[in-house]
């Protein structure tokens, strides 16, 4: 070929130069297509990795809650959390997608149909963002199932399970993505400023309110708060809680990482710092606090320090340095250990203290948006207000709304004698450990 | 450069001209390459993480065979699980890669010799497909140990782990490899038409049959059916299960998505997709069946209706719309448990529903590729019938023949004294849990 | 534009050509950095996979020795591995990074301040390896704090917490980065020829080294050693042990996988397959070594063998065929089980078995760098010799030093009542296990 060019030299004729030019311009454009579609490539592999993460965060809520309450409700609790990203899933194929990114909009309700099959057919990854619709249904499917997990924890070991399941659907379904899409999908609380990298408000406030409602209307389970004191019910299994905060830091990894919604190598390489800073200091919150205030070397507030500090870093994951987000990281991890002692003297029953993780440490997080980063100033922390006051409302209204009518229509709590023999046993018919030897 | 260029016109010299065209040539060839390369890298790290996923389905099917079985045999049914994949991945290197994708092959049986070093050197990747020669063969070997390890649940609690053993070696070095090379290595039922996207039939079902014929040839536990009555053995640890289910769940992503080959944006991520939504699917199916015919929460009709969702789908995981998958899930799920009890009625002493779950919902999920998704079609369906057939054949075959003759030669089964006080004690010296305080 | 091309032809103006071509050139460039990028991102997303699975390694250290130790110290275990990273990553953000990869450097020591943010700003990428800054910080930091994890296991059941947690800091911290520089920050083992691909030494046998060193300084916990015979303390969970190795050796795959430091495809996917064909190897060698010397199936030396072979692959796993890889780890399988013994014949107590797979196989698998694979020779192998004994010398130095002081200044041990009680009940007030039913 460029002996062929060259021989067109002798014959005097520039056509034939043209003509390779030409050529030359159409490979260098098909080049081009191939190295976008590579870089396509790596960035959807990222975010189908990061929603791999954010599915085992289903098994570590299940592990947290499992191990941190009473063995006799094991197999109850695992029902719940089996079931959460199945119903999760489901919902949000059915409805929750097409609420929270609609396709006809106002800012504050749309609605685009059931998930569908994308232009170009069943597997045609279209190349607009850094992921395919698929990923992109799946990604955020998944994240949406957690915010009702956390709900499932705080309501454990007394309320029925029909009505969680009900409760569930609906939250995933309909409440979750409403008020995500007013900062996701575009619409009024984006328009206003109010900035939530990963969710420290929409997903983890939400679900802590949802908790919140739920364990108002529940009541405390019986004997909790006794004589004035306030009675630990000791778990069934520290290291199955343990392995669950892991798997929540390992699943972090996705949701926050994969919030970046490409693999940026900066961004996403940042974000997978400052969160698990975070996560680092928040453990040693959550440690020095509770010696303090308890004396002793309190291993639940060590993994809940951590929680608290994910939960913190997640509104302003790709914003802090990594100093800010140990600072954060920390404060969160000595809140949350305050927040549970405050809760329990307003005689708040959460088993697994998850309102203090997620709705406490949610909103603080996302206030130190305005604080800390490159977002500083006053007038982003009246957005961050803002967009904490707006969805709080929002989300306990519907929550506490849901709950209330189950609670009228046929309650919400399982009786007294059910509560007291164990969940497992009544609607299980199995119990969660049978570790017997004959000797 | 570009300066010289210009500068040569005035002096009126198309050469000039000519060569840095053909220089910018070699530049595109050069930036192709480099595309190329950084696709192959993409394609690649997606089947590298799917091999760490599909390895840690191993821990998956630990924990639900320790979890559902007693805690006098947790310490067999760990051991069992954990050289599963040991011997599962050097029988696989000896033999079992070069006979699935065999060098030289009449279409039924071929063989290439053992794990070699590809062409260009130990660490030269090739670049033919998605992904490296040594890639290529961990995926594989991760893929093949599965197909034992389907078997080890079922046969639990009463098999000598020596014949186990030996039937591991010879399943997963010769039998898995052979019949997969009648699909997957392009012998006769690839020619056929036969589907199998993932192995529903070639990976699920084959373990299926293997461990039908293991039960039975072994007979049912001592006291499994007892008085016309089904009695069940309480599982020691529901949350050890619990989070097999979920490892087993998040391993699909890597057993299915790996299954593309690539990391092809669309066709993986519609995997992801149908997957995960059978799996949701198949927990509803499971439980709501359930419900019906035993009257309670079943968490382990949860459990098994994902895995019997993820193995349904399995077959099909990339000719099915989202809403054709969760069809297939929740079918699966529901079907799983007519298909233990059905097993019991005949007495065939399954310890963890491991036929009912690969097995049936592996034909199942074979045969809905003819009947629904983009290959749906009569001829499409006896293909499917044919090959479920003939891989069933062959399957049921060698494992009954390789049981019966180790039967015959030394026993297959433990003496009744060891089966009542646990294998534990009697052939591994230690016991699974030893949770005791001095008070 | 290519019309414009020709015609420009007609009016014999080779200027115009001209012109196309330099817009040619100036695309071609834009690809190719596109093309750059696009590998960049596949590399790091590899890097920050291997992160997360490096991270994962904790939580296999935590089920390992929570899983092999006794229930009453299952708490302070826990604890223990829950704090490691946290403290790991802090300090190594304070001083080890900075420290491993320093800045001014004279190749024995060298210091380039605290974890800052990279020229270009919070966010960018650099594009000079194949992973950015914070990939870079993260993943070597999530590696640091495995050195510190291995001691823990080997220590406990008797240390006194504050001690091994100043311990841990000052080890993380400190010795860890500076031996590893001398390698790794290109001092003077680097400069001498010593190779140690991921670290058997200098992670693996620094860590083992500290072990040493602080079970010579402890002493054996009560009881171990009585009347001249070597009493087993049954381990609390057989199946949290399973876990934590399983867990580990899915590690792995990002411990060696990463090492590469880019996701070049030949070179990840050996260094995969030969770390977990030595893996099963390493099964095997502790299964059959244990069934001679106890006559018994050992899950533990099974479980033990594994870690084995993993540690004895990962200096030259870059560098061995699959066939040598295997004999490494069959080698490693069977001597973790003669070192266990040795070391209880000298009345070393050490609980989970961490400097026999740490120690005894970090050294070998760093000799057999000399001696098999593609850099044997008689003048790497004493090279390897050398890198082994320098860092030995420097890390139980160290250890020991530290140790000893914490020894003289508050102890490092705990009293024998709290011993005896077991740890949980004293430091933590709370037990790892609860698992009781009213019936």
């Amino acid at each position: 070929m460029d002996e062929m060019l060259l021989d067109s030299l002798s014959s005097g004729a520039t056509a034939a130069l043209a003509d390779s030019l030409i050529a030359v311009k159409a490979a260098t454009a098909e080049v081009k297509a191939a190295a976008e579609h590579s870089l396509f490539t790596a960035n959807n592999v990222w975010m189908m990795l990061s929603t791999a993460l954010v599915f085992i965060m289903h098994l570590g809520f299940a592990g947290v809650e499992a191990g941190f309450t009473q063995a006799k409700n094991t197999v109850n609790i695992l029902f719940k959390n089996t079931l959460t990203p199945a119903i999760g899933l489901l919902t949000y194929a059915l409805a929750g997608f097409a609420l929270m990114y609609p396709g006809e909009f106002n800012g504050y309700l749309g609605f685009g149909g059931m998930l569908g099959v994308p232009e170009g057919g069943l597997d045609a990854g279209y190349a607009s963002a850094g992921y395919t619709y698929w990923t992109d249904f799946l990604f955020q499917g998944m994240f949406a199932a957690t915010a009702a997990t956390i709900v499932s924890g705080a309501v454990a070991e007394r309320i029925k399970i029909s009505s969680y399941l009900i409760f569930t659907a609906l939250f995933v379904g309909l409440a979750y993505p409403i008020i995500g899409s007013w900062k996701w999908g575009g619409g009024f609380l984006d328009e206003l400023g109010f900035y939530d990298f990963a969710g420290s408000t929409l997903v983890h406030s939400v679900g802590g309110w949802g908790a919140l409602a739920g364990i108002i209307l529940l009541g405390p389970r019986i004997g909790k708060y006794r004589d004035g004191k306030v009675n630990d019910f000791p778990g069934s299994s520290v290291p199955l809680a343990t392995i669950g905060v892991f798997l929540l830091w390992l699943g972090w990894f996705g949701f926050n990482g994969g919030s970046v919604l490409s693999a940026d190598p900066g961004a996403v390489s940042l974000v997978l710092v400052t969160t698990s800073l975070a996560a680092a200091a928040g453990a040693l919150g959550g440690v020095i606090t509770a010696n303090f205030m308890f004396d002793r070397l309190d291993l639940g507030m060590a993994l809940n320090g951590i929680l608290a500090g994910l939960v913190g870093i997640t509104a302003g994951a790709d914003l802090m340095s990594p100093w800010e987000a140990i600072l954060i990281g920390f404060i969160c991890g000595c809140v949350v250990v305050f927040s549970a002692v405050t809760l329990d003297k307003f005689k708040l029953d959460d088993c697994v203290g998850a309102v203090s993780v997620h709705l406490t440490c949610g909103i603080l997080g996302t206030l130190f948006v305005g604080i800390l980063g490159s977002k500083a100033g006053l007038g982003q922390f009246l957005d961050q207000l803002t967009g904490v006051a707006v969805s709080g409302v929002a989300a306990f209204t519907f929550a506490f709304g849901v709950f209330f009518l189950l609670k009228k229509l046929w309650g919400i709590r399982v009786s007294p004698e059910h509560e007291a023999k164990g969940l497992d046993s009544h609607e299980h018919g199995i119990r969660g450990y049978t570790i017997t030897f004959d000797e």
